[in-house]
């Protein structure tokens, strides 16, 4: 195990009906807040009047600033703070999904800094500051309710780029499982490949006597893999969707990778690909990871046997380690496509001609790698690009 | 599950040397901090030097107050707030394990207490305040380093009593496993006993649908059985303690209870023996915990078969749910057995002349029982202490 420092300062507030209490929560931080949110589905389902009557009735005054998308644009980022400067709210509350969230995000760490927001996601310059926020989570998937990452999408080359810094951990995050209810089943999914894909690029590691984490995680997923099946089976079904949306939290708080080095290529990746194709983040993840695994297994034939036994409860070939990682991609993906998703980049109606392009934007940095479980070259992703096509 | 609130703010920094932090860490909080210490055991190993040197060279004065002993003492705590309000620290740092940090918690939150601290413990006032506190910790065990329990014994009477409080959660708390290699055997296993109960009071529950926080559980427990006996037999095995110490901090910080209600039974039970018979409370759990199953476990027995066949691994049963269950509290007793801990009360040299006393003092409370999962009255309580007799 590595030496850590672990930090997670969220405050959960988890369960039926709990988006009434953001105007009590936010009065606690707040005069005035910065409202963000996405379409219009938040109005459609009544979450924004609840959210606007309880926000009212605490004497909370509020700006608006909806209009965020999947894969989440810069320029709404810097609408917002400037917004936030004219109107100098003292807290974001995001209501929506991570698309939102990370948005909110972005203008709470842009506000106080005076050059350009994009720098902290070149690598140009560190938040040393953020204005706070909090959330009321309407799908359970990226995790960013109590993270510390923010993923943003730059429209002048289509870049999309994350940055990690605890000045962004939210105050409070709300999470209502009944708010999840309404979710088309494809969101669903996609949900559920992100949050398997959190685990997985954690999971992945070459640092050894990492048991705890090991068994965690596992444990996550296990319950990621029973729960989703139901959720899509029974829209309605709080109590596997209480399951699945507080996993989903963890599966992204921090807590997993204590003392261990994640993986993050096949994240990496999928930006690419999303960046250009506007593709679901879950669904790219689905259609990477199987990929990924099937092309480094080898680096660790042990972590691969203890993934398909203990995640997938394979039946150990004690004779052919590989024949039982083997089985245990083979399940794991089998389990992606089972809740709708595409495994392959032709599911996603996307072809190979634009794979080097992508595979060089993805290891356009200082170590022209991406990747810590294997550092992957430009080669070795177009490589991965192509056993997915 | 059930609606919660979570929030555990407290910075963990992990790892070989850490310790040599705790002047920085602490300057961020305090020109002056009391440090609030055990016996000579940290004087003997260095530690108190190391920590003392670190707070020296970031220019953080101290005051000290050692002396704290196993089962915390009320006239120390007392001590403790004199001592606080005439100096004035701004942070007091713990150096110890739970019964150091204890009361650190208690002098804490009675600093700013106009009346008397032991009002926390009987109910009669809240905890509204406290002034910062930091640990560093020596045994894994009592989970109180990022917990927001404080357990002191009052000697007038000998009552052993708790409060709960988020105001209490250390501002940091550092965990070197390194500082664990010279514990004495019997304290390890001591300090195992406690984790695993910790676990088990969260584990048996009534609240249904707790599929994710099962696991995380019976991730936790299953750490812990490995990597024990790990320890015992090879005190410097760093990578073993680095598990143990991590999974003891994780399974008391509140993060495996949220959306379900405890037990806490056998904890209250074993708080009656210790204050009378002053045993290591891992001791008195390691007695009482098999106890309590064996007297229970009727009242829910998908529960403990879960328990028997997640947890011990037993082969289940199909036919007789009743031979899996008792073969798993089999187990469980053989294994804290063979830590070389009491598992009988007359292990530990103590007879059955004070049960009526222990169980009517264990229910002196508004409900007259002690229990979630099953509500045991006074006459419950002797039953389960004259079965583990």
């Amino acid at each position: 195990m590595d030496n850590f420092r672990f930090l997670n300062p969220t405050r959960i507030i988890f369960g039926r009906g709990t988006e009434n209490q953001v105007g009590r929560e936010a009065a606690g931080y707040a005069k005035k807040v910065l409202l963000h949110y996405g379409g219009d589905s938040a109005k459609k389902t009544g979450l924004y009047d609840r959210v606007v009557n309880s926000l009212k009735a605490a004497g909370v005054e509020y700006v608006e600033l909806g209009g965020v998308k999947p894969n989440p644009r810069l320029s709404l980022v810097r609408e917002g703070i400037r917004l936030c400067r004219e109107h100098k709210p003292e807290l974001i509350l995001a209501v929506g999904g991570g698309s939102v969230i990370d948005s909110a995000k972005a203008i709470a760490a842009g506000v106080p800094y005076a050059g350009d927001v994009w720098d902290f996601f070149t690598g140009k310059a560190e938040v040393k500051a953020a204005i706070p926020l909090a959330t009321i989570l309407t799908i359970p998937a990226a995790g960013s309710e109590a993270s510390t990452g923010c993923v943003i999408t730059n429209e002048e080359g289509w870049y999309k780029r994350a940055f990690n810094s605890e000045y962004v951990y939210p105050q409070f995050s709300i999470l209502n499982p009944e708010l999840a209810f309404t979710l088309p089943k494809y969101q669903v999914a996609c949900g559920a490949a992100d949050i398997i894909a959190h685990l997985m690029e954690r999971y992945f590691t070459n640092t050894q006597h990492v048991e705890f984490t090991d068994r965690l995680i596992e444990a996550t997923v296990k319950t990621i893999v029973h729960n989703v099946p139901l959720v899509l089976a029974q829209p309605d079904n709080y109590d596997a969707w209480a399951e699945v949306m507080w996993a989903g939290t963890i599966a992204h708080n921090n807590l997993l990778n204590t003392g261990r080095e994640g993986d993050w290529a096949s994240h990496d990746i999928e930006h690419e690909i999303s960046a250009i194709y506007d593709v679901a983040h879950g669904a790219g993840l689905a259609v990477v990871f199987p990929a990924w695994m099937k092309y480094v297994y080898k680096h660790d034939i042990k972590r691969f046997t203890q993934f398909a036994v203990r995640i997938w409860n394979v039946d150990e070939n004690f004779w052919s380690p590989e024949l039982t990682i083997l089985e245990g991609i083979s399940r794991h993906e089998a389990f992606l496509k089972s809740l709708g998703l595409p495994t392959r980049l032709a599911d996603m109606e996307i072809d190979t001609s634009r794979v080097e392009e992508m595979a060089a934007k993805c290891t356009s940095n200082d170590s022209s790698t991406t990747g810590h479980f294997v550092e992957l070259h430009q080669k070795d992703v177009a490589n991965i690009l192509m056993l997915s096509k």
